[in-house]
């Protein structure tokens, strides 16, 4: 088991400071971004060859109490695959995907509720809550269902039906908050508190990123434990990539890894704001009114903003925005070239990777990974082209001359 | 890499022969079915702690050829999980649940493409077909993407929106035909004969139950390399209960096992040919309308209803059927209390479950594995629940009475 020896706190204004008291640290959580440090070691990374332990592996670089795990769905240990067809269509020969989008609800949100659940486990706690309009709403309800704990999830009013079908039938408690989004996210904080329910609210809990890094762990594993030279990730509030870099920033401290990979954080043209302070060189992020197909991304005040920026400077990487448009052609290429099916937020990586070669901040011949996270099968929509079937009467003359007409008979 | 010496190969009416030249068993797969036959020994079963490589992991009991897998979509290796909610729920203190919804499409069917996609690719078959409505060809159409291979599906013309969306979605070539599903099926195997395609339909090619016995291999390891005393799974066709067979009958026959489970197929009450055989201790099954909610187990004449019979006979199990009601409460109740969000023919093995408490085919002090064989996430429409969201302003006073209306404040 880990044991967070220090944090470093992080301010909105990117300002930021060691705290050797971690339950001080951990007060700061309103106002600040709180990261857990441990005493590094090569002794916290795990030696022997991949199991099914999935990120539980890396139970030593996480905070979790002494005793076993209990939480009962297996999470992490996701594929890291090399789709032949996508390093033909993207011409990036070391091209590698990590398919997060195999977690029990079809999400790289299922790492983060498994280690809040796991805590609430064993702090006793009896209530999970957050505030989310998608992934981290159908994970928390899934995964408190299987922990037998409570969820009460808050949602703006207008959150979509198919989703909120799925908290309600996984029995969550939902709370429809008129105000909208960020209402909902101060509401679910201040009811945290006063009822003295686990708040899962991502990035607020730093438990999040300790489970998000679990990621950067298995992607240098499977590569051999060797690092890449660059990843490719959404940004919406920020944990995502923020829990890659530290954990490539946690392998370099424990001495088995020498470098960090650059970061490539991809956000959405109608949701740029931390993309606008990396080119403008800020250090903090102006909030934006986001406009975009890609929910999961769709965060116009991040959350951990800041930290992202921070992180990505410090890997010597950067940000591109990408269109609906190219989210959408990157969700077919990925259909039709991986087999991997991603909803809009999830292709963002790759539909981010082409931009990125586009201009400059990665080349071809360099190894580069790029994170799918989450499914399409959530949001089925989407899955929209323009092939049509072909109808015709059950004869082999017909089957000939309809696939004639489609000339690949 | 395993290979067949010789075949099993069985009649409709039950009567079956050992066939020593397998070429010439398969030869007969138009009027029987044919299952393989190694030379079995303990050394074709890995001795390795179980690991990433999925179902490739039992190479030695697959029909590969010579040399590496190039299939890139991980498959297998789903997780065996203990839910303490469902043993709860069940009273059934040793229950497990094998997880198949974790597969790259979301079902079980992922496991049979994975093997007859390794073996196009080869053989250097160009196009892979089949015959299906759902699940089978959301599968096949994804790994045919990953595999560079054309898929060409032949759905009924009232197939599914949502599932003809995303064979299209993933670049198959979909036929749809007009006289509905037994048409499909008759002119995609002619299909497949005259254009020289590799034929993916279950049951017809042994494939099919090759690449899902590898679910008994996992479910033994699992368990620790020991046979549970029953394994419950839904029946439709047939083969998911018959590659379950295989595989334990295999562990006996190469000297690591000792015994068989005994098997309990689920059917619908809308659609029990084989249950209805069963009752009558017939070697035949006689056809039937189908009528359920559950798509995948709607098979009014199962191509390997003969097979299933014989292997839940041998196995000393037994059959039971379960109403829609039933199918719907136990998708919600595995949503509930196990955290796993399975479609209607995916939750009927805890339906069926059940029954078979019920009606004595099974103790609840009985190890029992239920295989959940897909995801809810591809019919989001049967995420029906009575549960309501609360709906407030923003506001801790307005949540206080709202929750202590709901009794669980």
């Amino acid at each position: 088991m880990g044991v967070p020896v220090a944090a470093t706190v992080t301010f909105e204004d990117g300002t930021s400071r060691c705290v050797d008291d971690v339950a001080q640290a951990l007060a700061l959580a309103d106002v600040a971004r709180v990261e857990l440090l441990y005493e590094y070691g090569p002794g916290l990374v795990p030696s022997q060859p991949l199991d099914q332990a999935g990120m539980w592996r890396y139970r030593d670089l996480l905070p979790l109490d002494p005793g076993p795990i209990t939480y009962p769905l297996p999470v992490g240990g996701t594929p890291l695959v090399a789709p032949p067809g996508l390093r033909q269509a993207s011409e990036c020969k070391e091209l590698w995907l990590k398919d997060e989008t195999r977690g029990p609800t079809g999400s790289n949100k299922d790492r983060a509720t498994a280690l809040v659940l796991q805590h609430a486990l064993n702090r006793g706690y009896e209530t999970v809550s957050c505030a989310s309009t998608g992934n981290v709403a159908v994970s928390l309800a899934v995964g408190a269902a299987a922990a037998g704990k409570r969820a009460v999830i808050f949602v703006p009013a207008d959150v979509e039906e198919t989703k909120l079908a799925l908290m309600l039938f996984a029995g969550a408690t939902v709370v429809k908050v008129r105000e909208g989004y960020a209402a909902a996210f101060r509401l679910s904080r201040e009811a945290a508190k006063a009822f003295k329910w686990c708040d899962r609210n991502t990035g607020v809990n730093p438990l999040t990123i300790e489970a998000k890094k679990t990621v950067a762990f298995e992607i240098w594993e499977q590569l051999g434990r060797t690092v890449p030279d660059a990843v490719v990730a959404p940004v919406g509030d920020g944990p995502t990539l923020c829990g890659l870099a530290k954990g490539f920033r946690e392998l370099v401290a424990c001495g088995v890894a020498e470098r960090m990979p650059r970061l490539i954080g991809v956000q959405a043209e109608g949701c740029q704001p931390i993309k606008w302070a990396w080119e403008a060189n800020a250090s903090r992020v102006e909030p934006v009114q986001p406009s975009t197909i890609a929910d999961g991304i769709a965060v116009g005040d991040p959350i951990s903003g800041t930290l992202a920026l921070r992180d990505v400077r410090q890997s010597g990487g950067g940000f591109v925005a990408v269109s609906d448009a190219e989210l959408l052609r990157a969700m077919r290429v990925l259909a039709t070239a991986a087999g991997v099916l991603a909803e809009p937020a999830g292709a963002a990586a790759y539909a981010g990777l082409l931009r990125a070669l586009e201009c400059g901040l990665l080349d071809r011949r360099e190894r580069v990974v790029i994170l799918v996270t989450g499914t399409l099968l959530k949001t089925p929509r989407f899955a929209r082209s323009d092939g049509v079937p072909l109808e015709i009467d059950a004869d082999l003359g017909a089957l000939e001359r309809a696939l004639a007409g489609l000339g690949t008979s």
